[in-house]
Parts: C-alpha cells; structure tokens; sequence
C-alpha cells in the first residue's frame, strides 16, 4: 500500500505539471487572439505633422501645396452611397480614407466569388451582405468615419420611403444644406434603381452624382445633377448606360454582363475626385465626363433640363430655379463688383506709372440694352428672349471646339465604338 | 479512512468532467480558428459559367461581348511591378483580380499609418514590408495568381543586380519573348529609380510602362516606353513628374508630398487598363496619357527616341531599331496587300452591280517616287530625307488637333495649372 500511496503522490505531481503548462497554452492562445486585428485607434483632430503614424500627413499636405484652403472640413460632410458593388465600394473606400464624416451606404445584394474580379471585398466576406461587409471592411480602415449601413432594395415602396427618410436625418448635419447629406453618388447598375435615386433627389433638391459602366467593361461615364438647374436622369438618360435590364434576370438565362477592376476603378476614381472637388471647392467640377477606354478618349458636355420633362418633381425644381433668378444675378453682381473694387483698390500693376486702366465693356453694355425691357408697340422678336430659351434642353460642348471637324470625328469614332 | 476514499473517487469524477468540457473547449477553438480565414481553392481552368461561385465568368463575358478573343491567355503572362505604393499596390490587385499569371513585386519599403490615404493596405499591416503584406493580401484574394515578392531597393548595385537577373528568369516565360517577363511598370516614386528601371529596360530591350502622380496629388500619367523604337526616359523627362527629390530627405524636413486616393486609383486603373489592351490586344494602347484632375483634361502625346540620349543602351536599340526598318516595312507590306487581297476577293457591296472599285492612291504615289534612290550627281536635298528625320525627337499630337487654337490653349492652361 505504501507503493501505491507514493504512485498517488507522482501522479498527483504530473497532473499538476500538465494543468501548469495547459494554464500557459491558454494565457498564450489567448493574448495571440487579442493581438492578432491591431485596430488603428480614433484620432481627435487632424494633424498635419509629417510622422509615419499620422494617418492624415499626405492629405493635409494639400493644404501646404495650396490646393484646398480646409482640408479638415471634409469631416462635416455626409455622403450618401446608392449601390455598394464594383464603382460604390471603391467609391467608399476612397473616402473613408480621405476621412470623409459620414458615409450612408445602400445595397441589398450579398456578396460572391464571382464578384472577386473587381477590387474591394475578399473571398471571405462571401455570403455576407454588401454593406455589412463594407462597413466590417471599411471601419478597420479607418474608424473615425461614420458608417450607417441600409440593406435594402430603394426601388420597392417601403425601401424608398426608407431612403428618402434617412437622407433628410438632421442629426449629423451642420444644417447649412436642405437634407441631411452633402451629396448623394449614384453607383447602381441598373435603370429601375437610377429612377429611384432621380425621383428621390428631385423631391428633395438634393444634389447628386450619377455613374456607371458599359456591360462590355470598357466604358463609363460620371454625371452631376443639380435639380431644376440640369438636366435630371429623366430630362435625357446619359450616353453610356447599362442597357437597363435587370441583372437578375440576366443571370437567370446563363448570361452576365462583363466587367474590369480597372474601368470601375477609373470610374470610382473620377467619381470621388469630383465629390472632393465639390465638397471641399477646389479646381473645376464636370458636369459629364466619359471614359472611353479602348481609345483613352474623356468626352465632356454639358446638359440644361429639358421643360418637357416627365418628372413632375423636376418641373417644379425647374420653376423654382426661374423665379430665383434675379437673386441669383444680384449675387452674381454684387460678387463681381466686390471682386473688382478690391481690385481696383490699389494700381493693377506696381510698376504702373501712368495709371492706366481697362474700362469693362459688359457694363457699358449693359447699360445700353436692357433684356427684360418690353419691346414697343407693334414689334415682335423675330427670336426667342434669353430668358426663355435658356431653359430648353442644349447639350453643350464645354471643350468649344465643336467647331473642329477631326474633334467631331473623333467623338463619333469613339461613340460607335462602344 | 473510508471516508477519504470516497472522497478522493468524487474528487476523479470532478476532474474527470473538467477533463472532458476542457477537451470540447479545445476543440471548438481548434475548429474556429480554422473556419475563420475562408480562403477560396485553386480554379484549374478559368470558366464563362454564369454562376456566382465563379470568380471569372464577370472577365470571360469579355469574350461574348467581343472585345477580347482570348481571355484566358492572360495566364501565360508575366508582369514586374516596381514600387508596390498607392499606384503599384492598386495596379497588382487589379492584375490579380483579373488572373495574371504571374507578378514580380519590387519595394524597400514597410507600411506606415501614413499610406493609409491611399487604397489597397491596412491598418493592421503596419510594420510588415509592403512586398509581404502585398503577397498576403493578394494570395488571399486570388491564389492562382503565381506572386514573388523582391523586397529590396533596385537603385542599389546589388538590388539593380538582382531586379536585372530577377526579369531574365524564364522558368514561367512561354519563352516567346526575350525576357522573363511581358511587361514592368515602374509605380515609383523618385527620378532615381525612374532611371534605374529605364536602364534595365533598355539594357535587355524590355517593354515597359511609367507612371506618375504629381507632388500636389491633383495629377499624373502614364508612358509606354519600347525601347529603341519610342523617346526613353532620358531621351525626355514625361512633361508631369515628381520633383526626383528623395522622399526620405523631405520626410527629415518634416515636409511631405501630397496624395489622394482618388488620382492614384485612377492612374492605377488607366496603366493596367493599357496593360490589359497590350497583353490581350485590344483597343488601343497610348502612347502618352495625362490627367489633369483640377479641370478633368487627359492630354496625349508620342515621343520619339531622341539621337543624342544620353543612355548608350537606349542609343543601342536605336541603331538596331534602324537596321530592322526593312524587314518591319516588309513584313507591314506583306500584311497590307494579304489584308488587301482577302477584302476583293468579293465585291465591295453585296449590291455593286457596276463593280465600282476605289483606286489605292498609296500605291500609285509608292511606284513614281522612291524614297531611298540615290540623287543624281550634282543635286542634294534641301531637306533631311524621312528616314533620318524620323529619329528625331518630335513630340506628336496623337489627336491630330494642333491647329485648333483653343485646344492648344486649354492644354497650356492645363499644364500651368499644375
């Protein structure tokens, strides 16, 4: 027994050796699955200072190279993302990490290998839905942004109405603007669901991007709209669209439509460089840029809104934006005059001796022919005021070189080759 | 003493039960960290299949569509990637996502908070070089691409060495080609390693294509540089690039260059959309393509290779780009009158009843004047003849619009914008 009684007590030392060294596996597993998603923490203020851990080095930096006079107030703005897929989620990508404050992103789609070919969500996220997937994705990348998730479908009656909702919530918005979002990019792949985005903005006259690209992938084109002041989706559908028919149903006869990496990325690029461009007031932003990727050929123009157009909503935005005229030339005028009394402030030129200066000529004009003035009795304009006519629907080439014939050329090449 | 036994069965009983929930426990996290890195398996044949758990049915449809013949030869092809930063990262994701074959990817650098402003990296790879972070990130999201990882800097004579033996390596190469590789676009930063890549280049007569960003972030552009036959990069210096001050240098002056997601993203996208053009042959690869973001103004341009270059390699594959103008006319002459001959074996229109027929002005001009005849004595030209002239450094205007005074001026106007 006194054997026995010693084997007890070895055994009793190995159980206790193997509990002691299961104890140190676990502490180990353990600080390894904490370690392993370094999360970058939140930062107060952005920095200018040039350290590798300032996340925000490069884009203040804009600021010092004398691009954008505020870089930091991209941190008030929200924007709206309708369509989280091949152009959306880069599109959102992009400006989380320019630190954008709110992104609203809207998709009902999950996500599958077969969307692998273009850039943003990984194998892994298969199966997840589109936004939470963007939003899991995208707050590693940067956590200072607001992210709110809407999966749902805005072309059935309870997703518009969602929709529209959330865009007017109040609760993030510095209130300077009429919704609560700064602007709204389009970045669906399909007609029903542009009609959507349209019929939204122009209930509310809020402002918007449009995009999208060809079915064959080499095309694609960004749109701004302005409601009442351009052309709505309504007032003329774009040149380069998806032919409108439901993915799904294509799907469903064992055909896709195809798609790059590279056009969508162009395209979500061009997209968001025009958002910085509008939010933050630098440079000049387009009113309609194409891409055309077999020729490397960017087409631009320029589409007023068409007074016969079938969106009731646009009409009325179109009226308001009439009657505001006047105001709006005031502004404009009183802008103008602000700009050249500072000017004129000092001699033009420090070397100027004699004081010489240029008198404008559109004041002189304008005090000789008044445009709103009634004509006499007994005549007619032979052609319609500028009043009227400027509301009718022209597209304008803002290249002015329409009147170059190999420039024309080239356009129509480029157009058929789609 | 009965007691105690008792006691000490109970005692096993207990352990026994901690033993067997310890052991499920195991289990559990034994299974959850394998499930938790979805990786998707190996495709042995790239399918047109409609299926969502086809990673390239989106790619293949551009084969239905008819912009591309042979989609999936983009397997047998070889691209080095110099410089895996905000252009070079997004490009080799995009080439992944598309099934390259294979990718050499060259970079000294690690990942910072800084790089953060750009795509493709993340938060919780700061620290990891960005060659082994980039493989990790790559390999995930398409494991048939074939990634090899140069973390090194080819400025320096051993790395230049290395990058060299690197290219030549043909173990993967369908050896049609001269080197071990189809193409190298230079994504770097600094004039340094410009010239670096540029030698190599000319060096083994490799095509390759440039790329650049401005220091502004607000824009770049991208070159197709053959060696001999086009202007090398010390032929001319592209008209947009970064001032070639060393970054690190800035960096200790707690001063930094600018960047954008969006100008990088967008560069990244028009090179291996050129890439993509190049290696599958479709569309048409430029020459020279700029991007102005402040006013969305793409200039184009072609540069020919300058006779006095410094780089002797360059002047290398100049000579023998002469010596071979014979066999390239011959061969282009063969191809025309084959092209030719196949259009009349029928008529023209399936309705030419009078069998019409134009006439080939070329021809005609080809047979009075002959333009390597000798002159007669006594008689010398007035100007150089075509085949000395054509070496010299001519900027061209591939739009065919110089005459086009706002044209020219819109491209100044864009070019002092920078």
């Amino acid at each position: 027994m006194e054997e026995e009684l010693k084997g007890m007590v070895e055994d009793l030392q190995v159980l206790k050796g193997s509990l002691a060294t299961l104890e140190k596996r676990v502490q180990n597993v353990t600080s390894l699955a904490k370690t392993t998603p370094t999360r970058r923490s939140k930062v107060k203020d952005m920095s200018s200072e040039v350290i590798d851990s300032n996340p925000y080095s490069r884009l203040m930096a804009l600021q010092r190279m004398g691009i954008v006079e505020n870089y930091e107030q991209i941190r008030d703005f929200s924007v709206a993302i309708v369509g989280v897929g091949g152009v959306g989620s880069v599109a959102a990508e992009m400006l989380t990490r320019c630190g954008i404050g709110r992104l609203l992103l809207y998709d009902y789609d999950t996500v599958e290998l077969a969307n692998m070919n273009r850039l943003f969500f990984r194998p892994e996220q298969v199966g997840m839905t589109k936004t939470d997937a963007a939003v899991h994705t995208l707050s590693e990348i940067n956590p200072d942004v607001v992210l709110e998730s809407y999966t749902m479908n805005i072309t059935t009656v309870k997703g518009f109405e969602t929709f529209t909702e959330s865009l007017q919530n109040k609760k993030f918005s510095t209130s300077k603007h009429g919704t609560g979002v700064d602007l709204v990019l389009s970045c669906v792949d399909n007609y029903e669901a542009r009609m959507a985005v349209n019929q939204a903005c122009n209930e509310l006259g809020q402002t918007w991007m449009e995009s999208g690209v060809s079915e064959d992938a080499v095309s694609g084109h960004i749109q701004l709209l302005v409601p009442g002041e351009t052309a709505c989706f309504a007032c003329a559908p774009p040149l380069v669209v998806a032919s409108g028919v439901d993915e799904r149903t294509l799907k469903r006869e064992g055909v896709c439509a195809a798609s790059l990496p590279t056009t969508m990325g162009v395209v979500a690029g061009l997209l968001v460089q025009n958002t910085l461009k509008y939010l933050l007031g630098f440079g000049q932003v387009s009113p309609y840029l194409g891409y055309n990727s077999l020729k490397d050929f960017f087409p631009t123009m320029e589409m007023k809104p068409n007074p016969q157009c079938s969106n009731s909503a646009c009409l009325n935005r179109q009226k308001e934006y009439i009657l505001a005229k006047p105001a709006r030339d005031a502004s404009a005028k009183a802008k103008m005059e602000a700009e050249a009394s500072s000017q004129t402030e000092g001699p033009l030129h420090l070397d100027n001796e004699w004081n010489i200066s240029v008198v404008d000529d559109s004041e002189i004009e304008g005090s000789t022919s008044n445009k709103s003035d009634a004509l006499p009795e007994g005549l007619v304009r032979e052609l319609p005021i500028s009043d009227n006519y400027e509301n009718k629907m022209i597209p304008v080439e803002t290249n002015a070189v329409t009147d170059d014939l190999d420039y024309l050329r080239k356009q129509l090449d480029a157009l058929n080759a789609d």
